[in-house]
C-alpha cells in the first residue's frame, strides 16, 4: 500500500480527523451491526456500518456537513450550490438549513417528485433544468454567478471526500482491527474517504470498492489506469450511476486493492438478506459490497470485513419489481 | 399511579435491574432512534427503542435469556421446555444454546417451515403436536415429565417479564426523562416488564399498551376489570394474537394508563412510515404503538414519547399483501 497521495487537492488523514470533529455536533454516530447467520453464510466476520441510519438516510450527510460547516461566515452567507437531486442534494439542503444559510439545488426537470419534495422540505431552493449534463452545468454556473455561492460537488471535492471518510473512522473505532473494508463506488467520494481514513489508521487494511457489473466504470478505470467516462450505466442501483472524478480516481489508484463486481440479481439477493438478517432497510446500492463478498467468498474467508451500508432510501412501492430481479 | 404490586409472583423493579445485569453478556444494547420527520407528523417527540436489532430480531431474547441464565446448574442441565413457535421459541433456543443446555420447543404441526427451521438452526429439539391448545399443553406436560426440564412460558412468567423490562431501562437511560412509554400488548409480558421498569424509575410516566382493534382482548380486559379470554383475534400482527395471562393482567391493571387501538390499515401505514423514515425493518406488531399515536395525536401532543419497536421478523414475500391493506 502506498502512502496517502498529496497530489493536487486530495485530502489527507488529518482532513478526515478534522471532518469528524467538525460534523460531530450534527451527524449521527451510526451503529455497527453484526449477524451470526450472515457470518456463517459468508464464511467471514462481517461488520456493517449502518449509514442507512445517518441523517437523510445516507452517508452523504457527512461530506455535505463537512463542506457546509467548514465555510467561513462570509462565504456561507452567500449560500451553497449543488447539482444532485439524490442523497447529496438532500444532504446539502439539510446541512445548509442547520447552518441557517441558503441552499440551491439544480435538478433536471424529470426528477421524481418524491426526491424534489424531500429537498424542498429541507428548505432548499430548487432550480429546474433540462435533463442534460450541459443544461445542468449551465444552470449551476448561472446560479453561482447570481449568488456568489459556493459549489459543493457530490464527490469531486476534498471537503466532501474527507467527510465521507468519517464513517470508516467510526467503523474502525468500534470494530477494532479489520482486514478488509468494502464500500460501494460510484463517483468515488465514499471509497476515497474510506481509503484515506482506513490507511491513516492501518496501512495494511485492504480497501475494496463494490460496483454493479452493469455500471462498472470504476472497475474499468482501475484496470486500464485511466478514467473511463464513456460507459452507460444500466443498473437498479440509482446511487451508483456516476463516474469517477478527476480527484477521486488517483486516490483510488493509490489505495484500492480492487473493485469487486456483482450482477443485478446478486445485488437484490444481498439486499434481501440484509433486510431479513440485519432488519435494516437498505437501498440496492448499499447491498453491493455484501453481494461482492458472497460472489467470491474465498477472497475474504475467515477475515474481518467491514462494510459500509451506504443508504436506505428506497421506494417501497418498487419492492415487488426489485425482488423479481432476484428470482 | 400505584406502587409496584407485590402480589403473588409478580416481579419488582429489583428483578428488572437484576435481569439487566444477568443478560448483559448475551443481549445487545439496542439503539434508540429518532426522526425529525416522524416527530413533525406525530406532533410529539418520539424515541424508538429498536428491539428489531436485538438477537433473534425481537425483544423476546431478553426474557428468555433472563430465565435461562437464572437457572441453577442442576435445573439447567435438565433443559428448558416451551410452547412457542414464534419469537419466544427462537429466543429460548438461542439462550439455551448459549448456555449449552437442551431446549425443547413444542410447536403445532401446521407451523410454517421457516419458523421451525429458525428454531432448529439454534439447536433446539422440536416437538410436534396437533394444532389445539389441549394437544399443546399435553405435549408440554409429557416433555416436562420425561426430561424433568424447566417450563419457561412466553409471558406468564416473572423471569420473562423482568427480562422484557430491561428494554425500557435502556430506553429511559438513553432518552432521559419520558412522559409516555408505549409498547404493543399481546400476552402482556413486554408491557408488564416495561411498566415495572418505567415506574421503578419514574412513577409519573404514562405507560400505554397498543393493540390491534381486531385482537383487542387486553383493551377489553382492562375496561371490564377481568381477563377476557373468549375473543378470537383476526389481525396481520402475528405477534399479538395471545391473551393476557393471570400474572400479567394484574400488573397491567396496576400500571397502565390505557390500551390504545389501531386498525389493520393504520398499523400497516405506520409500519411503512417506520421503514421509510427510520430505515428499520419492523414487523406489523411492532408498528402498533406508532399507529396508536397517529390515530389520536392530541393525547400525546408535545410530549416525550418512548416506543418499543418490538421485532422485525417479517416475511418479505408477504409485503405486497401487507401493503395492500394500507391502501
Amino acid at each position: 500500500m502506498t502512502a496517502i497521495p498529496d497530489s493536487a487537492g486530495a485530502p489527507g488523514f488529518n482532513d478526515v480527523l478534522a471532518a469528524a470533529a467538525r460534523i460531530a455536533p450534527h451527524a449521527r454516530v451510526t451503529p455497527v451491526l453484526r449477524s451470526h447467520s450472515l457470518d456463517a453464510i459468508a464464511g467471514c466476520e462481517l461488520y456493517f456500518k449502518c449509514e442507512t441510519l445517518q441523517r437523510i438516510g445516507a452517508f452523504k450527510f457527512r461530506g455535505a456537513a463537512n463542506a457546509v460547516f467548514g465555510l467561513d461566515d462570509a462565504t456561507a452567507a452567500r449560500g451553497v450550490v449543488t447539482q444532485s437531486s439524490g442523497n447529496h442534494g438532500a444532504a446539502i439542503a439539510l446541512a445548509c438549513r442547520l447552518r441557517g444559510i441558503p441552499a440551491h439545488v439544480v435538478a433536471p426537470e424529470n426528477t421524481p417528485q418524491i426526491k424534489l419534495s424531500a429537498i424542498r422540505d429541507f428548505g432548499a431552493q430548487l432550480v429546474s433544468c433540462a435533463p442534460t449534463i450541459a443544461a445542468r452545468d449551465a444552470s449551476c454556473a448561472r446560479v453561482l454567478a447570481q449568488t456568489g455561492g459556493e459549489l459543493v460537488h457530490p464527490y469531486n471535492d476534498a471537503r466532501v471526500i474527507a467527510g465521507q471518510g468519517t464513517a470508516a473512522l467510526e467503523l474502525l473505532h468500534e470494530a477494532g482491527r479489520l482486514d478488509v473494508v468494502i464500500t460501494p463506488v460510484s463517483g468515488g467520494g465514499l471509497l476515497s474517504g474510506t481509503s484515506i481514513a482506513a490507511h491513516g489508521i492501518d496501512p495494511s487494511i485492504e480497501v475494496w470498492g463494490a460496483e454493479p457489473e452493469q455500471a462498472a466504470d470504476a472497475h474499468a478505470s482501475l484496470e486500464r489506469g485511466e478514467r473511463v467516462t464513456d460507459m452507460v450505466p444500466d443498473t437498479v442501483c440509482d446511487g451508483l450511476r456516476a463516474q469517477l472524478g478527476t480527484l477521486t480516481f488517483p486516490i483510488l489508484r493509490a489505495h484500492c486493492a480492487g473493485i469487486g463486481l456483482a450482477s443485478e440479481a446478486e445485488i437484490i439477493r444481498a439486499m434481501r438478506l440484509i433486510w431479513e438478517r440485519l432488519k435494516i432497510v437498505v437501498e440496492p446500492s448499499a447491498a453491493v459490497p455484501l453481494a461482492v463478498v458472497l460472489r467470491d467468498p474465498s477472497r475474504f474467508a475467515g477475515r474481518r470485513v467491514g462494510i459500509v451500508l451506504s443508504g436506505g432510501n428506497v421506494d417501497l412501492d418498487a419492492l415487488p419489481a426489485l425482488f423479481a430481479l432476484a428470482r
